[in-house]
């Protein structure tokens, strides 16, 4: 009976939202309908011109609606330190955790030969260009610690070699407030590999 | 550094959806950009159509883009019985769990006189106009079970007696699959007093 109009439109495709179920769907809409219409118009806005307007930051490749993206616009970052994440949402991510005041290189993706996906899909030839340029003292490999973002991590080291720059890899281990009961096998066997002197 | 663009701003407008923190909205936004951005597209549309074209059912004054909404237009619903909820949500939640075939009147809001909203702020002009015509024999009071819903529905039981309706509250009891261990006593007082014979 329900589900036909436009109500129902707008809860199935609230549900494409990642995260969102029909329950959630159906909140949402009848906040955005009854609590907050200025707020939603502007979602509505904000969205439409995201998606028109947002494309790749030429030097980085992160998300951005500008030529050069906030980051790569900054003067007062370090461009002697590259920073080489899979997404978008790490250069996010990362930006606001840690205190890392180089520049990024966003690879769209990791090595994953069987998947068709090889150096030319992640943009290396853009990377290796940067890397040439002989600015970039040392290269932070932040890929995910996949097997697949683990290859691709050692296969960027490698050219990194070749233009003699430092490679380095974000260190694994135990996570800050983690208990060693609950940690895996892995994880635990990376803490101990990577161990640091205290005194 | 972050958070002043256009991706920034998404992400804000993400937020004031209800039971999304920055977290989520960080998600939905990448998810939005990169992965789905046809279904993203769609998604602006309708909430802008949405808020643009729903409106109130002139009948049971629920949202719907038509004058009338599908079930208020649906011949086959029965017009004897009323069901009277406190909003849009509620007919939306009680028509796909109940198998309830009669029509809504929806009240946005409930009697608080503290709050200023009496009987002329719950449309009870409308619904009393709708009980006089006649054709209602039972009226269902399926306000939510707060001081405020149980008042309200008793007001409304008095109103339909004066017009010789018979007038009805849903149960209140033990949730289904809920156990006595964890039900508050108000709760369980209201399952003891309306107990039904098995045999």
């Amino acid at each position: 009976m329900q589900g036909k109009g436009l109500l129902g439109q707008l809860i199935q495709n609230l549900c494409c939202l990642p995260g969102v179920g029909s329950k959630s769907a159906q909140r949402m809409a009848f906040h955005l309908l009854q609590g907050d219409k200025q707020g939603a118009r502007h979602l509505a806005d904000t969205i439409r011109r995201a998606i028109d307007e947002i494309g790749h930051c030429q030097q980085c490749r992160t998300l951005t609606e500008q030529d050069l993206c906030e980051i790569c616009a900054h003067t007062a970052r370090d461009p002697s330190t590259l920073c080489v994440v899979e997404s978008p949402a790490d250069v996010w991510v990362v930006d606001q955790a840690v205190v890392f005041k180089g520049l990024y290189y966003v690879l769209h993706g990791r090595l994953s030969p069987l998947d068709g996906i090889g150096p030319d899909e992640i943009g290396m030839e853009q990377l290796e260009q940067r890397l040439a340029q002989g600015l970039i003292k040392e290269i932070i490999l932040a890929t995910n610690s996949t097997v697949e973002g683990e290859a691709t991590a050692h296969f960027i080291a490698e050219v990194a070699k070749k233009y003699d720059i430092q490679a380095s890899r974000i260190a694994h281990g135990v996570p800050m407030g983690g208990e060693l009961e609950f940690t895996d096998s892995g994880t635990l066997s990376h803490a101990f590999d990577g161990r640091r002197r205290m005194m």
